[in-house]
């Protein structure tokens, strides 16, 4: 029988790991309330008992994760509820992202509102990896200092990119940038000192679908000049072995098709690309049913959200699309595909990075109270 | 912000779940030790404590999932090494198959050795889904007298259905044993009283190809006339939202090919099913090939596992299926793929199914002693 590597749900309960199991649980139960909770009523929500409760909100509280408002009779409409919420003004994250046609910067609180946003457009194309992020990492500056001025601490930084991330925020390949072999920590210099996720974009702007929609497990498809997906499983994006899963661009759709810029013939991205979809949306809408077929006959996934350049081409897109998954996904008759432009729009992959910083702190406010 | 279905992991912790979680952490590293761990041993490999792994390993005795056997002098060859094991005369997994050409049932072991086996082969296309059931009933009932001569108690049974399988049992569809909407739990009285886990054959092979190799993450592809795939990520069957993930015979490998039996055109099945192998062995390893590189683009899964009829063909397609690998997966460059043969061979989803059984009660033996 062979030895199997030891994972985190296979490491032994201990009485730290409690707490800090039910500090996250405390946490996200306030946070996932439509109303602001009182400890009582997180007490009965999760099952703990009140004095536990009690003990993990302070923590939380002096922590700067969570906020407290007394309860005290109606004196006029402005009050806030009594009970427990998130704290604006606690800490937030750093969402940047790079792509082929602008630069762009948002500072998230930890109740997900976007407290900042600053974009620069101008094609990145012609500008070498090093001048690219340089001024990227002055729109950064520009972000933490707006931060800074609000009051606000980040916990991190993360950046959407184009391309295949390796270990350590290694960009191996970026086609529609041009880049290959860029280490973009240390062409971020600026950053240094706070905590860096590095990222695709499509896996990014599915985070932030995620956050901003109902659905827990999905498809996101980023429509550019690239075409890319982030796949969203139970709530959990879903990176493969390496974190390069999702790229759907380069799914075959006519075998001996158009050549691509990777080198094999007939991918999607020839067909569906931002500019194929400009010169032929038929063709485009039924190559993108090929592939999403594809994915829906592998994966068994119900919903199917198009971002970026496609939301709003969606209504031209539409009929092809569904034409072929009807014909092609196996089980099109037992149970239907659902099709929707993202909420989000250009600000996906962007407000999905600064959500992810959100995310790592409510999911382990143990190692933020610990910092 | 919406409001989120509570999961197991959000679960509050309490005493008796830390102890069903130690429990499970015990029993998984005696089972996965290269040879029989002390209590002593186990302690240090789990960080408990050792008064808290003896009475943990004292419940699993008395349970009947571990044996321990004394340290004593070397005295003889045949003498079995000292410490703990999992009890070979524990709980046992019946596992059941249907398939177009045989009907079969195996006896599977808490450790995972196979002590009873019976193929009854016979084409069941032409027979009804309760008569093709009721004989399978009957090779069940002998596998159970078998397992009661052998002292072994069923924990469960599981059975490998060629098709799309609903909560209940239910199967949909079962295009090539021509079955709709069969309520399977329901034709097989013999099995009553038993938990009956009923789920596709590629799948329940997928887990028996998990449990018999290394990897903890592959994309297992089982040709048969029919082709499903099993996706195993990080040692967990990736089942999709339905249960009905990894209909890979379904994905469309020539848009304005071959009319299919599901009523799209150019599924990878008319291409690449036992009968097109058989037929032309490059046209099939091509097909395979584009459908395989879409897997590993959106996936991102290193390792392909060809089994069934696939597996003695592989030398015949090896060729055919590396080259489209090496044209069309975006990354071929940065990581290869690796396509193995699968180990088990025409046994696996009969295994498999057997070891779902082993599995669920070696996931969670609190609930086994409990019974």
């Amino acid at each position: 029988m062979p030895t199997r590597i030891m994972t985190a749900a296979q490491a032994p309960v201990r009485q730290s790991s409690v707490r800090a199991h039910n500090l996250a649980l405390v946490l996200q139960t306030a946070a996932n309330s439509a109303d602001r909770p009182s400890r009582a009523a997180i007490a009965a929500a999760t099952g703990l008992t009140r004095a536990t409760v009690s003990a993990l909100v302070d923590d939380l509280i002096a922590g700067g994760l969570l906020t407290e408002h007394d309860p005290a009779p109606r004196t006029g409409a402005g009050r806030p509820a009594a009970g427990l919420a998130l704290n604006a003004d606690g800490p937030a994250g750093l969402g940047l992202e790079i792509n082929v046609d602008y630069l762009a910067a948002c500072v998230m609180d930890l109740t997900g509102a976007v407290r900042h946003r600053i974009v620069s457009h101008g094609d990145q194309r012609p500008v070498s990896p090093a001048a690219a992020l340089a001024a990227l990492d002055t729109l950064a500056d520009q972000a933490r200092a707006a931060a800074a001025a609000e009051g606000l601490t980040l916990a991190g930084a993360a950046l959407a990119v184009p391309g295949l991330v390796a270990a350590g925020g290694l960009v191996r390949v970026a086609p529609n940038l041009g880049w290959q072999d860029v280490d973009v920590p240390a062409l971020l210099p600026g950053l240094a000192g706070l905590p860096l996720i590095v990222d695709n974009e499509a896996n990014l702007a599915a985070l932030g679908e995620l956050r901003a929609g109902d659905e827990q497990t999905f498809l996101y498809v980023s429509g550019e000049i690239g075409i890319g997906a982030g796949i969203v499983l139970d709530g959990e994006l879903y990176r493969g072995g390496r974190g390069w899963s999702g790229e759907i661009g380069h799914v075959t759709v006519h075998p001996d098709g158009r050549p691509c810029r990777c080198g094999a013939n007939g991918c999607l991205e020839q067909y569906a690309g931002q500019e194929a979809v400009a010169a032929d949306a038929d063709l485009a809408a039924s190559a993108l049913g090929i592939a999403l077929a594809a994915v829906v006959n592998l994966l068994d996934i119900g919903v199917i959200v198009l971002g970026g350049a496609y939301a709003p081409e969606l209504p031209r897109l539409r009929d092809g699309i569904e034409a072929e998954l009807g014909r092609r996904v196996l089980t099109a008759g037992l149970a239907p595909v659902t099709l929707r432009a993202a909420a989000l729009g250009a600000d996906a992959a962007m407000r999905g990075a600064a959500d992810a910083v959100i995310r790592s702190v409510r999911d382990d406010p143990a190692a933020w109270l610990s910092r």
